[in-house]
């Protein structure tokens, strides 16, 4: 039954795994790992899953761009929540093998990097193969073709593997942002700590285009969290932007930015509003002078009021 | 009867009354010359008249400041005609003097930079001395008082003068810009060739503040055609602005560059959209991209279907 | 002797003669009374003056216009001091008058605002006719030709008058800002607390350009002060600017801006760096970071370093 | 001998190999394939190749982010040349293999989007693996590992394979972008149609920062071609900008913005100014008004008369 089914990206023992288990409602939910990140989106638009949890940005190798480039450009998907996860790596042996039996080792790609120092210290000369997951690397140990897997701790048990080494990263304060993805519905109520996601096409050739989106949003004191490029697959050159603002579609600022920005580029999509990950509404930054509702409200009252002659 | 009477800046044969006699109403019009500009006005405030047409900016003099300063700090009034008149002076005489009889001349103290090139080559050694008015000089000539009056060749007969030199005028394009004011109401419709005019306070000691205000116009895309700082009385740094910018205040786009002010300024004031004078639709500069009304109207529509969920 | 020759808007009794009197300088320079803004003006411009202080702001009334003008169009002078005044007047009458005895009454029309409201409170029935300055309508009341005259409580001794009322202004803080202007030269080093002025262009039909001219200054991080628009005569619509930003010329944040403006505006005017008058070095707003000497001359040198591919 | 050796990002066979041999000068050097883009860049560095030619960006998936980080971060290098292919990709077979034959096919990550649409149309069974490279996957068809791999036209000669079908791309226009690296010296001379390329990082908290980035070019003309974002490795928000801008640092109008982004970011890193590929002086975008060198230089000894007092 779809309603109850969640799709991620798997397999079983991923980081994104680990991340949808954080949700509460997991824990009554079917939780169905895909191959792929295109897989698990297609089982929401196809009805199969009532929603998919996908890795979107890392802080370490930026945006996940399969990840973004889905939402820019495939049927429309809507993000309902975020989920931000501190990432470390364990280094995953079959029962027994000691560091200096290690050869061969393996992992996702983006793992790499965020474990190529550590590698260089202690295993200069395993020789690396990437494989397609961290937990198809956990996989691939289990089955002698790679001596150790950097994966999560929590994928040793689901591969009968052990964790020689745990706390693996090299940058401090790695963690990957992983989104909540369902069919476009009503955003849930605004809960005063909010963000909002879109992506924005600029015209073909015009220098000033992005200047210009960004003042949209400086204008009605709109703050960015985030821009990330994206090409647009219409040549070197041509970018489209995807964007995560403070703030939620009912309130006037954003709304206001929003159609400002729907004016003047040529193709806006609205990914969603919803809940900023851990951050209280107490540690929210306060908004700018002349940017709250009350005053967009009484701007309008204003404004009608100056149309009517009455003042 | 109130509703049929108009007041202006007196006394008559000024420029003010010809600026006045070229509005088509003006002839089924009681016409009635005020001694100064607050006179004019409190009549219409009064409920005395139905309107006054005073000078409100003058190419080579800028700003008539109590016109400017009445409607920044006085009781409200809205402005719902402009009229534009080109300036040249005559050098009005009792019948019979000649160019080398004059030891003697006035005018308003308005007129003495329009003729001062003209003064200084061809009366050198004449005495100036201001008039409250440049009616009022032709009639100090009239009086015996002074030998010569710079007026509007119009203002002759009213005094029983001749017109010794015309079309005097230092600056080539001299004008003057009257408007005429009543009480606020419903601003007529849009023509399709609209200005809208305002005053805007800025804060205290905000160095970017005048930039914001700006800002507020061109991110919607209303140009701005006129802006005059005036000091708002409180010390010196301290300004409001009197702007004139393109558009009706039913236009989208200016009625948000509005709400924006009113929004971020500590005072707005609301002073009247009307048709602009000697420009047709066709010679109005187009809009900016994406600053249409059909344009505002899309935006809002996709907006408020991204708030539903329907997309 | 030119050079110990400093000339003042007349006539003695003046606002502008006390001001010129709180220059340490003035003791030993004969102060020479002339009939006009241009009148002492062109005295140093011809070399027959070294130096003349004339108003050019009041807080009540706006910019002198005559001052504004003649420092953009006419022959090139250099603002090297400014003087701020508190405005205050006197009732000057004939000894013996009393208020009820005061029929007519006289003053510059820059006044008449200034003592409007007091006016209509204790002399509703008197009649005002301007004078030429307030010192010229201290001298019609000693002549008879007026009761009393609204001037400079200091005026009265010259004039045989004695004050009938003192402090009389109906803004608060209404103050009038002077300056003494010399032929170009080098400015005077930095103090620390340094105003640079200017008359800037635009161009004729760029609706944008006055935002352009304002980004100039604020992308160096340098605040304006005051912003005047004039007319530049060439027609209704047609505007320079007069400006007053903070900083000294050999800044080189100040620099950089004036090169910016020289190259986007049609003409620019520089008209000197002085020190700020009444304001020490410790009550100057903080340099935005990025914007001091010292940074700019550090990433001159990175830019050097760079070009020669030394990094 | 290290100056008559370039690296590239092999192995041979890539697209890089064909971007590098559009070089004139790679006739005569000794041309080196290197397992990873850090390895052709480390052999750089370490004085052991004279150059490195690597994929900085793709017009499908965007940057490659190996290469922009090592840009950023790495040891520094200076991109001398930039070389653009447009990507079309072969299916390359074992001679015979006939399209319903194949069961399994390969290729670089890189090409999976480019082929997507073809697979699904053509090969709808077939299975999907990523190899390391395309040349890999070819090496790899050789070997019997896969039935048919997707690589340049070219390589198949190299690995005794024959193209079953050529051309294909599922995206128009798909290109990739490749920049030739040395160590840093003096930038050759500018061509009058150059780029210039910086890694700009942002203050941590301010969101107004990137918009100030942005003015800082905008203020003095400069065109952005490319703007993308990386993450720092410092946490979720934490981003720098890779940019190329149109210019040449020699030109007035780059170096005055690259000081201004040295003095407002907390650090910037110029990687280069070399001729634009496939862009003849003529298809230049003109200069906005004020923004020549003569225009810089004008304004510059303008401010030196100023500040000398000689106008």
């Amino acid at each position: 039954m779809s309603a109850t089914r969640y799709t991620y990206l798997g397999p079983e023992g991923t980081f994104t795994e680990a991340a949808l288990r954080t949700l509460p409602e997991a824990a009554t939910r079917e939780l169905v790992p895909m191959v792929s990140v295109p897989a698990a989106l297609d089982a929401v638009r196809g009805g199969e899953a009532a929603a998919a949890l996908v890795p979107i940005e890392n802080s370490v190798e930026g945006g996940v761009t399969t990840t973004v480039d889905e939402l820019a450009k495939g049927e429309p998907l809507m993000i309902y929540r975020e989920v931000v996860l501190p990432i470390a790596f364990a280094l995953l042996v079959r029962p027994g093998t000691k560091l200096k039996d290690i050869k061969t080792v393996t992992g996702h790609p983006v793992a790499q990097p965020q474990v190529r120092n550590w590698l260089a210290a202690h295993l200069p000369d395993a020789v690396w193969e990437s494989s397609a997951s961290n937990a198809d690397g956990a996989r691939l140990v289990q089955e002698g073709r790679f001596d150790a897997a950097f994966a999560g701790e929590f994928a040793a048990a689901t591969y009968g593997l052990e964790p020689l080494v745990t706390e693996i990263h090299d940058a401090a304060n790695a963690e990957t942002r992983f989104v909540l993805l369902g069919r476009p519905a009503r955003p849930a109520a605004p809960t005063g700590a909010d963000k909002t996601s879109l992506v924005i096409w600029l015209g073909d050739d015009h220098p000033g285009a992005l200047l210009e989106l960004l003042q949209e949003f400086a204008v009605r004191g709109v703050n960015l969290m985030r821009i990330e490029s994206r090409p647009t697959g219409q040549g070197i050159g041509n970018y489209c932007f995807s964007v995560d603002a403070e703030g939620h579609i009912t309130d006037r600022r954003v709304g206001e930015a929003l159609m400002g920005l729907k004016r003047i580029c040529p193709k806006v999509r609205f990914l969603g509003s919803y809940p900023r990950a851990g951050v209280a509404v107490d540690d929210v930054r306060p908004l700018r002078p002349g940017t709250t509702d009350e005053e967009f409200i009484a701007a309008s009252d204003w404004l009608a009021h100056c149309q009517d002659g009455r003042f």
